[in-house]
């Protein structure tokens, strides 16, 4: 594992992929830098009207609905149809899924076109449900009560799916990994998930098979969030050491 | 003090409760991260659609008008109505009010609903006067000047008003205090205004009486400045160190 | 150079000038960050009706294109047309350039209000060029490539032109400067170049030519960043240092 971690990680920064993303206005600024400290080239954009030439140059997208309107919805089913189009992978972050009609509507209806899906367990449950059902932000369903939705979808769609939480679970509906690192301190800083979501989008540029994608970026993601809890107990100094560790952690030595 | 402190942050920490920001794009990012150190659940919306959901599962509402537009105000003014309707508390930031026409008109009109106003001296006196009136954001009005419009806004409107600055006052019309902590790194760094009034929207969450809820989370962001400025004399890592004491203040001793 | 800077942000720290930015969603943050630990006070607004009130308290104008829509443009060239009425400096940042055909036409029409265009080699050259050339983002032009380009730019529009790089180049197609500090971190934090267009627009207000501001700010920007980089040799705890040195560079030795 440490091996391939450390291959697609080469393979990122020498190509430096661009990673399109359109995400939401909270953590734009940890998910640029994010994707800097890994390697990769983060373009953020607002604009329908580019989205053809962006799509051309991204080797993929990463789709977060953290702030959706009816616009960004509109340029998020544009962005699918063109992704399909270029071939592109799709990663999608269904924030919030299940604390609104709209978020939950919105990402289930977009993720028929993703290659991949990061949620926490609420979210993931929300995905398989009735439209309607609201679950609230703060439910805290256990990745083991979502690990059935994960399975089901992932066969039904054909996604690979990622339930983050204290061990994170991945599935393609065939294939199943279990991932125990990552910190408590993760939670505390807004857009940890986010951030893992977007490197799943960069490693996902890098390497043929989604689930393989997802599991080599979750475990790279969790040994950062392990090693910077080791240098930072708080959620302050956390943050910070997280990018520090995206860019130089030694991943030699835990696996 | 430092005991009903102590008591509000640990009911925030078992509640968790949900603090819906209709906010700026600026302090997104800070915001969200002091709430969730605090101990609360950020929810960040620029959707009209999922307002009503929203306000549901929020435990109060924090308006920040610090890049508005008419569609924000629009979504404003639906969110204080359905806050009436919910009973859920609303706090204001009337950021740059005085610097526009229109950031002064839409904080008056706002003020009308909220139950805690925080604002800088500039913009405490800009409400209380005719529309037009352009103050300017680098008027440099002093808490002093500001005390009358505080007390006079608290009185005909029923809100608690928090004026900041080196001495912090805070007053309900009749009850009066003054906070004579924090740090002057505080003005160096942007959003820490906007913070304390997301803090002020966490403990009024927990407490019943707007003036307490105003009073101990400006105390307690103050202690946190404070102690925050003894390991950090730059910005930059002050920022850092202020997230850190969010998390795990000692407010055992000061008081 | 160094008592010119010392001069610089003494000025700067006294007036505490306002600078109005139309910028980007994902580095506002940072900007902001930087141009209060600068002296300077950051005004952002995402709203065409405040913009005369803006206009006429800001004492220069930061137009940064990285999240362009249409109602995004059409702001920036009321604000340009504000800024001359109001004889105010407008500093330009074409940031994606070349990489849409949105972002080319869009920067080479406002740059023909600027006093000041910064942005990276592949960006300066997309300026000279058929609107419809696409380089893309990580086209990796090098300054020495792009220094054609901005003399020739600098020399019809009669804007200073800053080309970014390891040696930061700058000309008003008559005077020429190369500056070669910075720290190889810089690329690696989303928004250097975005918060180095903000510091120019801040010494633009203290300094009547155009030229001698961005050479100034270019230097000061540099030598911040090769400090920090002394202290930080990762992105996250290097980002927070910068932001440290802005503010309190010692700026006596090296020149």
């Amino acid at each position: 594992m440490t091996e391939k971690i450390a291959m697609a990680l080469a393979r990122i920064r020498t190509i430096k992929p661009v990673v399109l993303n359109l995400t939401n206005y909270v953590t734009m600024d940890l998910m640029a830098n994010a994707l800097l400290a890994l390697g990769a080239a983060p373009v953020m954009s607002v604009c329908d009207e580019e989205l053809p030439e962006l799509l051309q140059i991204a080797a993929s997208i990463n789709i977060n609905i953290g702030t959706l309107d009816h616009a960004f919805i509109r340029r998020c089913h544009e962005a699918v149809r063109l992704a399909q189009q270029y071939q592109k992978p799709v990663i999608l972050d269904p924030v919030g899924a299940g604390a609104s009609f709209l978020r939950t509507k919105t990402a289930q209806e977009l993720m028929k076109y993703a290659d991949i899906v990061r949620g926490n367990a609420s979210e993931i449950i929300s995905l398989q449900g009735p439209g309607s059902k609201t679950l609230g932000v703060e439910s805290s369903a256990s990745t083991t009560e979502a690990k059935d939705s994960a399975i089901m979808l992932s066969r039904k769609y054909g996604f690979t799916t990622v339930i983050s939480g204290p061990i994170d679970f991945i599935t393609d509906g065939q294939r199943e990994a279990e991932i125990p690192f990552g910190s408590s301190m993760m939670p505390l800083v807004t857009g940890m998930g986010c951030t893992l979501t977007a490197v799943i989008a960069a490693f996902s540029t890098v390497l043929d098979d989604a689930f393989n994608s997802a599991q080599l970026a979750t475990l790279y993601t969790g040994l950062c969030g392990q090693s910077a809890a080791k240098r930072a107990q708080h959620p302050g100094t956390f943050r910070t050491a997280f990018i520090d560790e995206l860019y130089a952690a030694d991943v030699g030595e835990p696996l």
